[in-house]
């Protein structure tokens, strides 16, 4: 069965290479005006700052955590092996600086591409969408290649899949902190920027004028690329550890290691399934941008269910219920992001009823916007449901243990054509900044039509791709359930305490955890918005400053320049202030609950966190998405269009939904993994320490 | 122990002598002017209109309901006893037509007591505020002496307690719809009136001119008096019957009748305690209203929990670890009023807050209302949790079923002084309605001023109030799902299957009933925000045509009227329309998972709901709340005070919490309880019938 690990790291090597070839074909590509080269060097310059000052105040979070680390996991060092302790801890580093470079590689690509493609659309639509969506694809091989070769590597030195928890918490921590950083980040320029310059002074998105331009467009970078780079690396990596972990536990239990096996070769044909995909995308000359992303996704899928079915047939002790189950959970994902196609596009029922509704005044707009995103939930919650149900039901004949595995897999298969994914997300920011710099530089109207084009097609996939992303948490933290009531149980037989053989309900500590783990995702979010909302106030503060105080600002007379840096300040200040409470908030109650309530404590804290967490992002996310589309749609000359009330109240709803979609709701994802790692990492110390 | 049949049959008496001499009392106070008494008269007939035709739609689905209770509970006919079946049916009318009186009752003396509180307003505060809170007081008693003689009366008459469980569904199906069209209606009326008047032409609220503004006053009577009552008449009816059902176990397992008596005692000893409180209650010369009503609620705790101590200490069997689960509920529930005092009391900071927010525009106020709503779940989440873990602690060593028993107690602890909370709250849309009287009639500055402070008072109050029921209900479905488990082990017992011992986390079929079960709490508030949206759609319209069409309306000539009977009449066609939906999407949905999934699909999906119900129940009470006390504090004259465009935006937070708090989140008490109910109900036949 080495031919499976020469395939993985075959893919790998192909993907980096495939990533690096596409680097330098965007590299290559025009430059653009020398004045669009300027503005696209500050916001490089902004985005590298802000990078700079997060990383540093992590990796000292980072610092912290892996002394903790040292000192207690997976034994406390008075009761066991140093070396344990000294493996776990690098592990643990390895996640945070991978999932760091991640983030890097990005805002490299995503800077350069950005200019080409506003070069790309002076002259065509065609040339425009390849150099964006390209762009993207750099970002989307590297974290997947990356993340492929972490979870390989640190397997394959320590043989120990705890180690794994540690590299996948490692790359989780960061990604919340990242994710949360960057999202207040970009909101708090992006609402800044919107709500001075479009409703209070009346002048276009992306005018040059506005102090908050730069910090919004640094924002796209820092929040939407690297942020979400560091969030789906973080679930990839968690859902094949989850797997792993428990794929080791059957392999010893039957001999042998077919079941890692497997789990390699689901991600490495993943991983192939995208490059192809990726290969392959082009926009036809009269094709949108839209169909021909959507449409290298089911491309991408179907690859993927080929290829896994031939290696299902070729392989000895390869099983088609594995395959049954992977299929499911990829299936599912792709049904998560029809449903949030439905809410949240204009060519459905539902972006339109909520700017009809918007004619009667923002509460419309807000209620209305609250409502679908409430229902919008259901159908994704009942098909993650389902799919679990399948993968379990399915699985189960093979034998003790399969069936959470059969879950598990589930999950890996939904995250397997996730290459694909980000490269889809990515171009979303790449060609929003594109349009920026069109603006900006004053690259006329047939090229903002072309970006503006390629933009709409953005944020429709964008939020397809973030379903994508819950629903992948989603099954990625049920298996990690399965891995922590592992890990409890084997720490149970070290210490000669009762094996777990579920976590009841009617058991009131377990009853007392849920209640409280259900209200996490709650407050974790509000202190995100608060942040955000906190901080706009500030930056509207500095650009209504501005535009009074600096003479012929206002105007446009020609050498006057707002203080774009001011904002910039503004906003990576207030985003490091904020970044850290949030998180450790969610640390520390799974670390308070655990210590109090023991481990059926935690097994209800996590799955109240699951629910609600899953509920909430799914809300969030598509509300977010159609208030988002509905001013779009009102700003395209219905119910009124630009200038009217419908249009005002349709900005009120998108500014509220701006951070439920680009900073609560993503960051839910990347929370509920990682309090599902600290349960799992934490395992023993709650059995041995905790008060009840 | 006869002794405590005497204690409460004497409660019950005492209750409704107390309740009719109030009444007396209040109509005999003097009326007011005539054209006050005029208006009034509108009001009270179009409430009675609303009422009579929403009654006679929910009789039509109580006689559905009743004939499929018929054919089908507790056993299907083909298989039991008709007279079993026939028993259930009686007990489950009896429970709708209880509920249905309390609301009715709660109409009449409001529609009275309304007009002598705008008359005593003339006079003094002091006299004012007796009378609004004897009226509410009317109804406090009625609802409870009412739910305690129904609760009595079908225990001793059929002795059986799974007919308990069929008139507790029987009040809780019709509080259902009843809190949802009374809140649809009231909410439809409220925001037209808002955005029309006060918005759009500037005119203050309660104006004369305002063709939606009887509607409003009717809907302050039909949502926020008859709705209430069903609503707390539920909860205290289930908290009851949840306890009855266990204590009757308990007791065929000991021998002798102690649990049930003690129930009993407990409900009784609160009866008594809230006749007391009621009747002291007072309101100085200098004293404030508010105060004055939370001292009553505090008085009244006393009194019970020192009763009740006595009562412990003199009857042979009763325990003490009993009263300290009663006494832990109801110090929870006191608890989580005064966190809901602190989100929702402009004395505090997070109404300041959300006002300072409001300058930067209405996305701000929505912004930072939704965070703090999300944060002010978590203590109240906590306190149920640890109030349930102690409870449940405490009682324990009693024996078996008694840890689960002492969860239920402290139900019924919390609930005991409901009759005070409900004095409490229908004091609110009294003194409301009294001040839409004086504004109306004309009755000058002085009246309105009395009549302005009564109804600050109401609101601050009703918050608190809110929270209480909302936690009550979250301690009584807990104690619900212990009576599910023991209806479902009495069915398998007859069917011989296996006894169910909990309901496991990691059984994927509980886990697929979770996710499902949390998501319906999400869609059946957004089914009846949208019910708003849409409904108060039509009603502006309308009120904007008769502003345009009714010559002299807007300029107040003499003698011109709008046309009150129009809006009046579309939000009762709009709330009978809109009401039954949702609560039938709660119902259905519960049977699809049970006839799919089996019991433990059931017990996974009621923990779903009730984590979900009472996360968003928490939150949409609290930011309603806290929505509307900042735009108080805002035309009180900070942060640039009435018109200001902070004030625009605190109106646009309002309009939004509207019917966050009075329509969907108090809806979600009842839709959790009622869904609960079904389950237990149902137990049989999903242990029998299921795919699963």
């Amino acid at each position: 069965m080495t031919v499976i690990y020469i395939i993985s790291f075959f893919a790998v090597v192909l993907a980096v290479l495939f990533a690096v070839y596409l680097y330098l074909w965007v590299k290559k590509q025009p430059e653009c005006t020398e004045r669009v080269e300027g503005i696209a060097k500050l916001v490089q310059a902004g985005a590298n700052t802000f990078m700079t000052k997060e990383y540093s105040v992590l990796a000292k979070f980072a610092a912290v955590t892996a002394a903790v680390i040292l000192i207690l996991l997976p034994v406390p060092i008075w009761k066991g092996h140093i070396s344990e302790n000294i493996i776990m801890m690098v592990a643990y580093l390895s996640g945070t600086i991978l999932s760091a470079l991640a983030g890097k590689i990005g805002i490299l690509v995503s800077t350069i591409a950005n200019t080409r493609t506003a070069e790309g659309s002076r002259t065509s639509l065609t040339s425009a969408f390849l150099i964006g969506f390209r762009g993207g694809a750099v970002m989307g091989l590297a974290v997947v290649a990356t993340s492929l070769f972490g979870v390989a590597g640190v397997l394959l030195l320590t043989g120990n899949t705890t180690a794994l928890l540690g590299f996948s918490f490692g790359a989780s921590s960061l990604a919340l902190f990242a994710k949360a950083g960057g999202g207040i980040f970009t909101k708090t320029a992006d609402i800044s920027a919107d709500l001075t310059g479009k409703v209070e002074l009346g002048i276009p998105e992306d005018d040059p004028r506005n102090p908050a331009v730069i910090a919004d467009n640094v924002g796209d970078n820092v929040g939407d690329v690297a942020g979400m780079g560091a969030d789906l690396f973080d679930s990839n990596v968690a859902s094949m550890a989850a797997a792993l972990v428990m794929a080791a536990s059957l392999d010893q239990a039957a001999g042998g290691k077919i079941n890692t096996i497997m789990v390699f070769f689901y991600a490495a044909v993943g991983l192939l399934a995208s490059i192809i995909g990726i290969a392959a995308a082009r926009i036809g000359k009269k094709g949108n941008p839209t169909s021909a992303l959507n449409s290298s996704t089911y491309f991408t899928t179907g690859i993927f269910l080929v290829l896994t079915a031939l290696g299902t047939f070729a392989f000895r002790g390869f099983s088609w219920r594995i395959w049954g189950a992977a299929a499911m959970g990829l299936l599912v994902g792709v049904l998560i992001g029809i449903v949030t196609d439905y809410f949240t596009d204009d060519r459905h029922m539902i972006v339109r009823n909520v700017a009809k509704a918007s004619r009667s005044g923002p509460a419309f707009t807000i209620l209305s916007g609250v409502s679908y995103g409430f229902i919008s939930s259901l159908p994704a919650m009942v098909g993650i449901a389902v799919s679990a149900l399948v993968a379990y039901k399915i699985c189960a004949p093979m034998g003790d243990g399969y069936a959470m595995f059969g879950i598990a897999m589930a999950a890996v298969g939904m995250l397997s054509i996730v290459g694909m994914i980000i490269s889809n997300d990515a171009y979303g920011p790449i060609v929003d900044n594109a349009r920026g710099l069109v603006e900006m530089g004053g690259l006329g109207d047939a090229a903002l039509e072309t970006t503006d084009e390629l933009d709409s097609a953005g944020n429709t996939v964008k939020a397809v791709t973030k379903g994508f992303a819950i629903g992948a948490a989603g099954l990625t933290v049920i298996s990690l359930l399965g891995a922590y009531m592992s890990e409890v149980n084997s720490a149970a037989v070290e210490h000669g305490k009762a094996l777990l053989t579920g976590f009841d309900i009617m058991d009131p500590t377990v009853f007392f955890g849920v209640l409280v783990g259900a209200a996490i995702p709650a407050v974790f979010s509000a202190m995100l918005m608060l942040g955000v909302d906190k901080n706009a106030q500030r930056m509207v503060a500095e650009i209504r400053r501005q535009f009074r105080e600096i003479k012929g600002l206002k105007e446009g007379v020609e050498g006057v320049q707002p203080e774009y840096d001011k904002c910039i300040h503004i906003a990576t200040v207030g985003a490091l202030k904020e970044l850290i409470p949030a998180g450790l908030m969610a640390i520390l109650s799974t670390l308070a609950v655990g210590f109090i309530g023991g481990v059926s404590a935690i097994g209800g804290f996590l799955l109240g966190n699951i629910v609600t967490g899953l509920l909430l992002a799914l809300f969030m996310s598509n509300a977010g998405g159609l208030w988002d589309n509905s001013k779009k749609y009102i700003e395209a000359g219905a119910e009124g269009g630009k200038g009217s009330d419908a249009h005002k109240a349709a900005v009120v709803g998108d500014t509220v939904g701006d951070p439920f979609k680009d900073t609560a709701g993503p960051s839910l994802n990347t929370q509920i993994t990682v309090v599902s790692l600290v349960a799992s990492l934490m395992a023993t110390l709650f059995l041995t320490f905790s008060i009840f």
